[in-house]
């Protein structure tokens, strides 16, 4: 424990004081490393291919789940897909060095407000090997050092990928050290990484909600979280009950597995006996397990009960959680309560309750008539998102490069002081 | 601790739940309370003075400190200020309800990022009973519900106040609940705030640095952090001298109690041996007292030697720590590894010199050729500011009311689905 967080702390000195560098490297630059990283990636595929087929033997030997054994490997397809989305990135606008504000105050002070790099942004994820470029290149776009930790079934894949990254980037003046890739396989290394206060800027963890609580939990380091998505939609007693309808499935069935999918239906008490046996039988016929609460059972007995959990849990899969409730107030309070402030929807033809929805629902993206799942950097005509926050400090929703930077205030005098 | 605990948990949940009532709120009612809160402070200021004046006799017969005792006193002149500080919140342009962003996409769906208030507002602070209609004027400004926990020297008094503006924003419609004040004399309250993760959105602590490391170790909830300053001024061998002196002396000593003081000067090595004397000669006059590293006491022996602490002090006061550096290289690792990224300055004649002290110093504000005094909401033309963010993520510098808020997407549809 002890030989690892002195090492760890290492890897984030060395990052911190490479931040300070990168903070001067020019736009053009970061972007010549970023191609270089790409074509670096393709150049160089048969020596990664080889350490990638050594792990996922030994990950087949050591019985690791099949789609985790899918995840970890690597094709000369997804080899070109990942310097692919590098390419992208470095296309992507620069988001530092703009001035957001600027001002000459009487006593001739010039005061500018620009964008900067954060400084070391740490990234825990799991094991797919096409994280780590894609944290690298956002990381190396915007300015920021970065110290990685990747899952232990990918790491002699990552430290290879993060030895050829690190040349790359070295061959455009860019220090080595502004990416520092931790290889030492201890679960206790996320703890460490979250408390280098001072060193680490801000922590990003890439993965389930047990990785996430784990670094709320212990991180005395500024967190973004992403990716939580226990989202709702609301079925009015006013509600177009074709459009309700056509709007829950799509939240629930048009791709389950992400997290602006619907995990729960609320519906309004007034409309459930007529509007419940419609969609649950539209739900069945798509193959989703419904667990409803009491209420539903009266209607449909033969419905699976849900439990507490059911109401706090995102399934990711084709469950859905069902609740009667009395009034758009009911609603929203069970969204406020269990939801995890990602997106929710109400399908009303009430004004008044849309915009009682709207103002009351606690979530960074909140739907009239229309489906959760359009929470989504493209969608919203931003273009690539490095995730969606769902929290409210500094970003919230789907988030651009800019949350990976700061602003700073630039003070220009020729001696003025404070009378 | 149990029934502690308990109880504050209380007080945050019904916070939580006046915070989505508020949250409805329009800007003209939620000024209309402020004032009413004003206007009560004036109209009952004999109870507040007589609760105060009983508080004060037992703080003086307990022996507390004279300075805490002055902040603790109340009379008719500070709740008068008191009363004027709350109007001019209400004054202030309301930070809700902008929208930022509008957008209407090719599929129909319409798209709105709009102001809203981050929820509750947790504040920590220290004896000052004016702190608690500041606070909770702020909140009500920005749309958030309170949870305060001020120093126990003024439980009496700030309960007293809270009850007062408890029944003067009820009387505007906005629920008592918005504002909860947690009277429990327990030191572990405090951390018990700090662990209410999804009751309350954010924590400000408002006080010494102890403070503001002890909520950062416990917290779970974001923490604002404000105040801490240990500015640099660093003298660059291009310097004038005399524009040197003149910023050096005020930014020590004009005000040396706040947090945009000098606490540490830097002093290239080619010009020490004739700077040196000069401006701790003029430090000396003024009283201050000078502590140096070796070097410094090579050309005065007779300079108090600096220990390692000095460096990472904030002394608020007439105490000055001067180091000798190689370059502005020297200058910039001696400021981003000892300071508290809050405002340092350089002086030079070399453009390169202030550039590269521009980009590689990570704090808040940097100033070339003025004095780091100037880091303040009025100074920068903000006017009114909550305090000074040295942090980088969501605010950092002089902190608006919009600090306060966070955004939310709304997103209007008539029945899209994704395809």
């Amino acid at each position: 424990m002890l030989f690892m967080k002195e090492h760890v702390t290492k890897q984030a000195r060395r990052a911190k004081e490479a931040s300070w560098k990168l903070a001067c490297v020019p736009g053009e630059i970061r972007n010549a490393a970023l191609l270089a990283m790409a074509d670096a990636l393709e150049a160089r595929q048969d020596e990664i291919l080889e350490v990638n087929a050594k792990e996922v033997e030994s990950a087949k030997t050591k019985g690791t789940r099949p789609n985790m054994i899918d995840r970890l490997t690597l094709t000369p397809k997804r080899i070109v897909d990942m310097a692919e989305g590098i390419r992208q990135v470095a296309k992507l606008p620069d988001p530092l060095d703009k001035i957001d504000f600027e001002v000459t105050r009487p006593n001739g002070l010039k005061i500018r407000r620009v964008r900067v790099p954060l400084g070391v942004v740490g990234m825990i994820y799991e094991a797919r090997p096409n994280v780590t470029a894609d944290a690298i290149a956002l990381c190396i776009k915007s300015g920021n050092a970065c110290l990685l930790r990747g899952g232990s079934e990918a790491v002699r894949t990552n430290k290879k990928l993060v030895d050829i990254f690190k040349e790359a980037v070295t061959a455009k003046g860019i220090p080595s050290t502004a990416i520092e890739f931790i290889g030492i396989l201890d679960r206790d290394v996320v703890v460490v990484m979250c408390r280098l206060r001072r060193l680490v800027d801000v922590i990003i963890p890439r993965g389930g909600a047990g990785l996430i609580s784990r670094v709320i939990e212990h991180s005395n380091v500024p967190v973004i979280e992403t990716g939580t998505g226990i989202c709702h939609t609301f079925v009015d007693k006013s509600a177009d009950f074709d459009m309700a309808i056509k709007i829950c499935m799509n939240a629930k069935t048009q791709r389950p597995s992400v997290c602006n999918a619907m995990e729960t239906l609320l519906i309004h008490r007034d409309i459930a006996a007529d509007f419940l046996p419609k969609i649950s039988q539209a739900m069945i016929d798509a193959k989703v397990e419904l667990r409803g609460d009491e209420a539903c059972r009266e209607i449909l007995p033969d419905m699976k009960l849900a439990t507490e959990d059911d109401w706090a849990t995102e399934y990711n899969d084709l469950i859905l959680s069902v609740k009667i409730v009395d009034d758009v107030d009911a609603a929203i309070a069970h969204i406020n309560k269990y939801g995890s402030q990602h997106s929710d929807a109400i399908i009303t033809r009430d004004a008044d309750a849309a915009k009682k929805f709207d103002l009351m629902v606690d979530s960074a993206a909140i739907y009239v008539n229309t489906s959760t799942r359009f929470t989504d950097g493209f969608e919203f005509g931003f273009g690539a998102e490095i995730g969606i926050s769902t929290q409210k400090l500094h970003a919230r929703g789907p988030m651009g490069l800019e949350a990976l930077t700061t602003m700073k205030y630039l003070v220009d005098g020729d001696g003025q002081i404070r009378g």
